[in-house]
């Protein structure tokens, strides 16, 4: 009975990090790389993310080593194809983890296609796509329609410049220009609203307004991965920027608590936009001999203390 | 101090339930939702996701009943965005829960953009869009790009038909017949293949295929909420279509068993796409007197008996 098991091949689960932050992972995602022993990962997905991998199986009792493995996905599509069926084919499922949403991405839908070919099975888990999700954080409703493109790659700019509702746009800071020229060419006011935000959903996500015609100019300083939102909604993006607008958003705030009490504040901290640092500055500790202890006590009943000065909740 | 505390207004934050399972939703979503005291729901939310409300505080001590409450959202935008402000203005975090992606419904931009001029803090959790999720779960890669629209709205077909990528339109069956010739009108072929899916990401997803010329015979049965994709990615469907083709998909199965062992089974018809139904007709108990025991024993022992048949894994 063992046996037969043993040699039933896995399957192979290709799921989608989201935007950026783990808790946007869906919960379907969240369970599967927690169970997960072997996963091949894209480097562009959260540290927080690939951290989750294996939590199920803890660490090996002798070596300390977590007993999941996270490698690399190496190679063109149909190499990582390859080792993932490979691997599958072992007996155990196996995860392939991508950033974003899995079938939005070419190299990882060519990967599915040579994984569709053969007798092992597979399971896409989509990914929250950053194209409605980084909006929604920079206070953009795109409502009922968009278009979205990735102009990084080859892009029909007639088609995009005719389509409806606001567009929304996956570049770097080298597309900038193009995108502008090549919209305004195909018809789009160089008055037409836009705004770029990168490292969306995190809190390290920001907002640039501009217009097609100040584009470039605006983001060319910008670096790694950008959303790009052009059309009427940009205007509204004062009134709903609800993320970046938050009291202390972006603010690093030192919390120089004892390890039990900073989950407290820092929550506090978080839901106001800041970032907190954790440093364990203080100890709470019982007196290191009873002397001391009774010598303070004794003080405070023989009223030789004027003042008992409460400093925190700590004191 | 706690009065201070009493009086500082809660938040009101919009969460997203994704396409309809409830194992789609963020997990960010999941845990604002097990926290909630107080949630307004929209009615198309799936049972699944509304009963994880609350979850962290259990069910009040003498009465029995939830400690956490969900009501209706009721009325126009604007009341509904005014009973949301109410009760933020209690103390409370308010949760509102909506299906899909909030910012992609225009009644609930509506909502956030009348608690966008109050001063009470809000926040957007964004869901898994069913235009990215269904078409994943139905076989098709969309791609890096592709547009959307709803067209049980008004639509621009021009700017539809003429927008680069796949389509992905949300409808009903009333709406596949006007859909069809007006984007044929506007310059589509008749045979541009187009696929409809019904109760996406559930395990009643079911997805027919078509043309243009065809959609409205293909749809015109399903009922609720449909998913429509339009392009050449609809032909490659039977490589990629994971989910609807697996080896039980859509069968329901007893599974009379236990109620301890039921879930292993249950997990495994779950990869298969079956729907376990478990009804635990089975109960292993003690032998009622000792006597009924050692009669079986001493069979055994004597060679009175010529088979011991083991039948499951309860024999």
């Amino acid at each position: 009975m063992s046996r037969v098991r043993k040699n039933a091949p896995g399957r192979i689960l290709v799921v989608g990090s989201g935007p950026g932050d783990p808790a946007l992972l869906t919960v379907h995602a969240r369970n599967i790389l927690a169970a997960a022993r072997l996963a091949f990962t894209d480097p562009d997905v959260d540290k927080g993310v690939t951290a989750l991998v294996g939590t199920d199986h803890g660490v090996d009792a002798e070596s300390g080593e977590p007993i999941a493995e996270v490698r690399p996905a190496l190679g063109e599509p149909s190499e990582v194809a390859k080792t993932l069926v490979a691997e599958a084919k072992n007996g155990h499922n196996v995860v392939r983890l991508v950033s974003g949403d899995p079938l939005t991405t070419d190299s990882v839908i060519a990967e599915v296609t040579a994984i569709a070919r053969t007798q092992v099975q597979f399971e896409i888990i989509p990914g929250l796509p950053s194209s409605s999700s980084v909006p929604s954080y920079a206070g953009m409703a795109l409502g009922s329609g968009h278009t979205e493109a990735d102009v990084r790659g080859e892009v029909d700019w007639s088609a995009l410049a005719a389509a409806p509702g606001p567009l929304v746009l996956h570049a770097t800071s080298a597309h900038l220009a193009e995108t502008a020229s090549a919209l305004v060419e195909h018809g789009l006011a160089p008055q037409t609203p836009a705004a770029i935000t990168v490292n969306g959903t995190t809190r390290q996500q920001r907002t640039v307004e501009a217009t097609l015609a100040t584009l470039n100019d605006a983001g060319s300083e910008l670096v790694g991965s950008l959303v790009v939102t052009v059309g009427k909604v940009v205007s509204h993006r004062n009134k709903m920027s609800w993320w970046e607008s938050r009291a202390l958003y972006g603010w690093k705030v030192l919390v120089p608590r004892t390890k039990d009490q900073a989950g407290d504040m820092s929550d506090r901290l978080v839901t106001h936009g800041a970032i907190p640092m954790e440093v364990p500055t203080i100890a709470v500790e019982p007196p290191r001999s009873p002397a001391q202890m009774e010598r303070s006590v004794k003080g405070l009943v023989d009223g030789r203390y004027q003042w008992v000065v409460f400093t925190s909740t700590n004191a």
